[in-house]
């Protein structure tokens, strides 16, 4: 069965970027502690692991902000898969390399559940997040807890207001963490949610 | 030395609250559901240790609101601890058993220092943990983590704007979950945090 996993780096305060972000500063002030996690992304470790299972699913879903903050990724975020990009405006030009920009969410999750078979769609970005949240479509949140607090800047979980959201019940399927290293920026908490039936 | 740690229950959104809490529903709409895991606070394992360890703190800061709300534990939170009630205005009446009103942030986190000894201050509350943060006055942070999204309510992170919290680097340094039970209500984690020398 297809999974829709979100998968976000957020700060201890919920954050997933600083405050003022935007083109100049994709992750806002103070947000590239954020992904000092990420340095390690190619080690044995936790850390490895994790990372490596995100270059292993079968499609992403990222909302236009990101994939706009991100260069499109050149059209190949990774091994090819697709990427839908939800938007409220398709751009004119043609997207690069797999991208299929989508402005229906119940669609976007459709055509993602089509593309991975029993595989994992991994969402990128709080927009589509929230998106996909409220309509119900997310499957497994893989949260990259770090040990930081931000105070501001854009938030992982907000403007959930819809019924959908009001109360949804989680299961914890995994909590690992990286061990002891010498730079505590290092430092994250893999977390992963399934979300259970309502 | 003493401690100051913050000692709160909230949702995976990051909520302390459901929406519309007050009198008549001091945890919002909802907002029962963060406590299931108090009903294990006498049981053995993960649950029951992090309850007794928080009444072995030797006193209470706690917010004004909380303290209204939880009907001013009739003067007593445990063992008969001091409790510090931060608040904006002293109120006419005595206060009850052994609370004390303070409005100093500063001059509250040195009376719980000088109470607890080489010992913990618990802070509960999100105002008073907020001015705590605020001023650089947080040692630690217990956050019991429950696999809910609340989607509304109160947050536990908010209103940390000043500079001392734009970018708070923390350690973890404990994390236990609760055991498989067959009630998901009982699921939770407990995150221990200190914070770093800035």
């Amino acid at each position: 069965m297809s999974r829709i996993r979100v998968d976000m780096t957020m700060s201890l305060d919920g954050y997933v970027t600083g405050p003022a972000d935007g083109p100049d500063a994709p992750l806002g002030t103070g947000g590239f502690r954020l992904f000092n996690w990420l340095d390690k992304r190619n080690d044995p470790g936790p850390s490895g692991e994790v990372f490596a299972e995100a270059m292993a699913t079968r499609a992403l879903i990222s909302g236009r902000r990101t994939y706009e903050l991100a260069g499109h990724w050149g059209g190949d975020h990774h091994n090819g898969v697709p990427i839908l990009v939800l938007t409220r405006e398709v751009p004119d030009e043609a997207p690069p390399g797999t991208v299929r920009f989508v402005t229906d969410v119940a669609e976007c999750a459709a055509l993602a559940r089509a593309a991975v078979g029993d595989g994992v769609a991994m969402v990128h970005g709080a927009g589509a997040a929230q998106a996909l949240l409220r309509a119900g479509e997310v499957d497994e949140l893989d949260l990259h807890v770090v040990p930081v607090l931000l105070g501001r800047g854009r938030r992982l979980f907000d403007h959930l207001t819809a019924e959908q959201v009001e109360h949804v019940e989680l299961q914890l399927i995994r909590q690992v963490r990286t061990r002891e290293v010498d730079d505590p920026g290092q430092h994250v908490l893999h977390l992963r949610y399934k979300t259970m039936p309502g």
